[in-house]
C-alpha cells in the first residue's frame, strides 16, 4: 500500500529558512556589469522590489516569517504529501526506504508556485503593476501567471521557443491564468531581434528580453524563477515540510536528492538540512543534472551573467558560459547555463555532490515510476527519480538499509509527447 | 485554508456496495437483440468474463468483497481526498458547506481507474488476453490501458475521432501505458467502414467497432467504462469513502451532486447513500448533464441498444436513440445517448433529479474553480461544479446552511485547449 505522510495546516511551516547566516563562508556579492563592482541598491531596485532585495542580502535572520496573505495561498495546495515509494522499493528489491516529496499537487503542477506567490505578493505591496519573466518548459511562467491572478498583477512571459512549440498546453495554462506569453527570441525586443525568427531560444536569451522590457517601464519589475537567494529561500518550505514529515516517522535521512537546473527545487529541498550536515551528521545531498547541460559537473566556478545579453548582475557561480545554448532536451526546465550562487558555493565547499544522467536513463526511470507508482513525473523531476534509483541500487550492493528522500518537483502531464 | 479529509489505508472500503438488493423495484433484464428475449448467459460470456457477469446480475449480496490484488492497486491512489471548497464558499458568500471528492489523483487522472482495475483483474483470472474498448474523451481508454499494464493484458482502444484530434495528450497517455489506440470510425471494422473517413465519431460507433473485434476472436473480451451494473458497482468505492469522510466530520449531506454521461461517476457517488434516502432521510441527488446531450432530462425511458450497430444487449434506460450523434462539445466523456439502467430506474422512480447545464455556464464554473480552488477540472467534472454553485446560490437565497457534496471526477490538464 502507498504510505502518505500528511501534515495538517497548523503543522505547516510559518517561516522560510534562510541558510546564509549558517554558512561557514560568505557569498561573493553580485557585481554591476558596467563597473565590475558590487551592485548598488538603486540599480537593483529598478529590477526587483525592496522586500525581495532585503531577503536576497539578509545574512542575519535564520528564519523569515511568511506573511498571512502568502500563508493563505500556500494553504490552497500545501502542505504537500511525503509519499513512501513502496512499489519502487519492492521493484528494486532494495533494503532502503525511499520517500518522495510531491510538489506536483500545486495548481500549476510544480514547485515553482512556492516562490511565484511570494514574489507576486512582495511586488504587489511594493507597487509593481506588471511582472516580466522568462520560462523554459513553462512551469515557472504558468506559476507566476497563477500568482499574478491571485494578487492582481499583469504577467508577461517570454517562453523559450523550443518549449513553446513542444508544449502548447503550458501556453494554454499561462493563458488560463491570464498571463501573456511570447515565444523567445521575439521581435519585441532589441535583444530578440538579433536572432533568426526560428531560433530555438534559451533561458539566457529569454531573461535578456524580459529584462529589456523592465528597463523601459516604470511600473514593471522582473521575476526570476530560480538561481537567486530569495527564490531558494521561498522554496525552503519544501525541505522544512520534509523535516517535519520525517520527524513524524521518527526517521533521519541518509541521502537527499533533487534535480538541478538553476537550483530552486534542489536548494529548497536540501537547505533546511544544512545545519545537520554542518554539525557533523552523515548526510549526503545529491544534485541530479542532465548530461547535456552539466552546469555543476562540468561548469567553471567564476563570475558570469545570468542572461545572454549581459543585462543581469554578474553572479559567482558554476557556469557553462552565458552563450551556452543547450540541446533541445525534453527537460526544458534544466536547460540553464548557470547555477544558484548558494548551491555553487556549497558544491565548491564539498557540502553537496552532483551527478549527471543521460536522457535515456532519465526516461527509463520516469516510465518505470509512472507504471508502478502511478504518478507521471515531469522530465526534470525524473532526474531525481533516476538519482534515487542509482543510490538505492548502490545501497543494495552494500546491503545497507538507508533512508533516501527525493523531491518530485512536478508532474509530467504536459510533457507526454516526450514519453512516446 | 483548504481542509482535507484524509482516510488511512486501513479505513479504505474493502467491499463494493451493490444497490440492487436494496432497490424497491426490480430492474428489467437485458434483452437479446436477435430474439428480444432476456440474454442467455452463453451469449453474454462471449463479451464479458464470468465474474463480471455474476456481479452484473447479483441482486442478493449487498456487499461484494474486493480481492486483495485489486485492493493493492487501489492503494496506489486511494483513498482519495474529500476537500472542503472553502475558497468557493467564500467567493459565493453562501451559508452552505461545500465538499468535493477528488478523483483526479488517480494515475490517469479520473475515476475511471476504479472500474478499469477491477475489470482487468477479473478478465485476467478468467483467461482473457486482449481487451477491446471504446473511449470518448480518453479517460476510460487511458484508465483501462493502465489497468492492462498492471495485470498483463493487451488493451486496444477505439477513440471517438473528434476527441482523438482534440486531445493528443490522452492518446499519448494510452500509449505510455502500452495501449493501442485507433480513431473511430476506423477502416478496421465493417461497422467503421460504413462512415466517411473524417466522420467525428460517437461512443455508440466506437462501441460497435470494439464489439465487432471481440466477436471475431477467442481470447478477447470487451470492457465498458460506464452504464452497466458492475461498472457502477466498482465505482461505489467513491461514495463509500465519502460516507466515511463525512462521518469523520460528523456531517450529514443534504445534496449530493455528480456529472452524468453514462452514469458511472454519478452512480458511484450516490448509490451508497440510497439506503438513507429509502429510509426517509431528506437527501437530494442531482445528476448534471450537458444541454447538448440531455439523456436524462429529454430522453425516453425504453429499451435501446448501447451501440450504433445494434450489437450490444438492449437495455431499459433513458435514451436519446442509438443513432443520436451529439455535437462536438468539450465534455467528450458526457456525449453518450443512453444512461445506466440503475440510474434510469432511480430517475423514473423519482429517487434522483437531473439538471442540464450549458457549455457557457459549465466553463465559467470551471475557470472560477481553477483560479480560486487551484485545481483545473475536467470539462465533464465541471458540470458538477456548476451544479454545486447553482444549489449553493439557491440555498443562499433561502438562507439555509446546507451540506453539499460533489464528486470532481477528474482533472482537466489534458483539456486546456477547451479553456482558452
Amino acid at each position: 500500500m502507498r504510505e502518505y505522510v500528511h501534515l495538517n495546516y497548523d503543522e505547516m511551516p510559518k517561516s522560510w529558512y534562510n541558510v546564509l547566516p549558517d554558512l561557514p563562508f560568505k557569498l561573493d556579492p553580485p557585481l554591476d556589469p558596467e563597473t565590475q563592482k558590487p551592485m548598488t541598491p538603486e540599480k537593483l531596485l529598478k529590477i526587483f522590489p525592496g522586500p525581495l532585495l532585503e531577503q536576497e542580502a539578509n545574512d542575519v535572520d535564520r528564519f523569515i516569517d511568511m506573511p498571512e496573505e502568502i500563508l493563505k495561498e500556500y494553504a490552497v495546495y500545501r502542505p504537500t504529501p511525503l509519499i513512501r515509494a513502496k512499489f519502487l522499493e519492492e521493484f528494486l528489491e532494495t533494503p532502503v526506504k525511499i520517500y518522495y516529496k510531491y510538489e506536483g499537487v500545486s495548481p500549476t503542477g510544480s514547485h515553482k508556485t512556492n516562490t511565484a506567490l511570494a514574489q507576486a505578493y512582495f511586488n504587489k505591496i511594493s507597487g509593481t503593476e506588471i511582472l516580466y519573466t522568462e520560462t523554459g518548459a513553462g512551469q515557472w511562467g504558468s506559476a507566476l501567471s497563477y500568482a499574478g491572478v491571485k494578487y492582481g498583477l499583469r504577467v508577461n512571459v517570454y517562453m523559450v521557443r523550443v518549449s513553446y512549440l513542444q508544449k502548447p498546453a503550458r501556453k494554454n495554462l499561462i493563458n488560463l491564468f491570464e498571463g501573456n506569453v511570447t515565444p523567445s527570441p521575439s521581435r519585441n525586443t532589441k535583444v530578440g531581434r538579433k536572432y533568426p525568427e526560428d531560433h530555438p531560444g534559451s533561458l539566457g536569451i529569454a531573461i535578456s528580453e524580459a529584462m529589456e522590457e523592465v528597463f523601459d517601464k516604470d511600473n514593471a519589475k522582473y521575476a526570476l524563477g530560480s538561481v537567486l537567494n530569495h527564490v531558494l529561500l521561498h522554496q525552503t518550505v519544501i525541505g522544512l515540510e520534509i523535516k517535519k514529515q520525517l520527524e513524524k516517522l521518527e526517521l533521519k535521512p541518509d541521502i537527499i536528492i533533487g534535480c538541478h537546473g538553476g537550483g530552486s527545487n534542489f536548494g529548497g529541498t536540501i537547505l533546511p538540512f544544512i545545519p545537520e550536515k554542518l554539525s557533523g551528521e552523515n548526510l549526503r545531498f545529491i544534485a541530479c543534472e542532465p548530461e547535456s547541460c552539466p552546469t555543476l559537473t562540468k561548469g567553471e566556478y567564476r563570475y558570469d551573467f545570468g542572461d545572454t545579453a549581459g543585462f543581469t548582475p554578474m553572479l559567482k557561480m558554476y557556469t557553462l558560459g552565458k552563450d551556452f545554448i543547450p540541446p533541445s532536451i525534453h527537460a526544458g526546465g534544466l536547460r540553464y547555463h548557470g547555477a544558484a550562487p548558494i548551491i555553487s558555493a556549497l558544491l565548491k565547499n564539498n557540502l553537496i555532490e552532483a551527478q549527471t544522467f543521460s536522457q535515456d536513463e532519465t526516461f527509463k526511470a520516469a516510465k518505470l515510476f509512472s507504471k508502478i507508482e502511478g504518478i507521471i513525473p515531469a522530465p526534470e523531476s525524473a532526474h531525481a527519480i533516476a538519482g534515487a534509483i542509482r543510490e538505492a541500487l548502490n545501497a543494495k550492493k552494500e546491503g545497507k538499509g538507508k533512508v533516501i528522500v527525493f523531491t518530485l518537483s512536478g508532474h509530467g502531464l504536459f510533457d507526454l509527447n516526450a514519453y512516446v
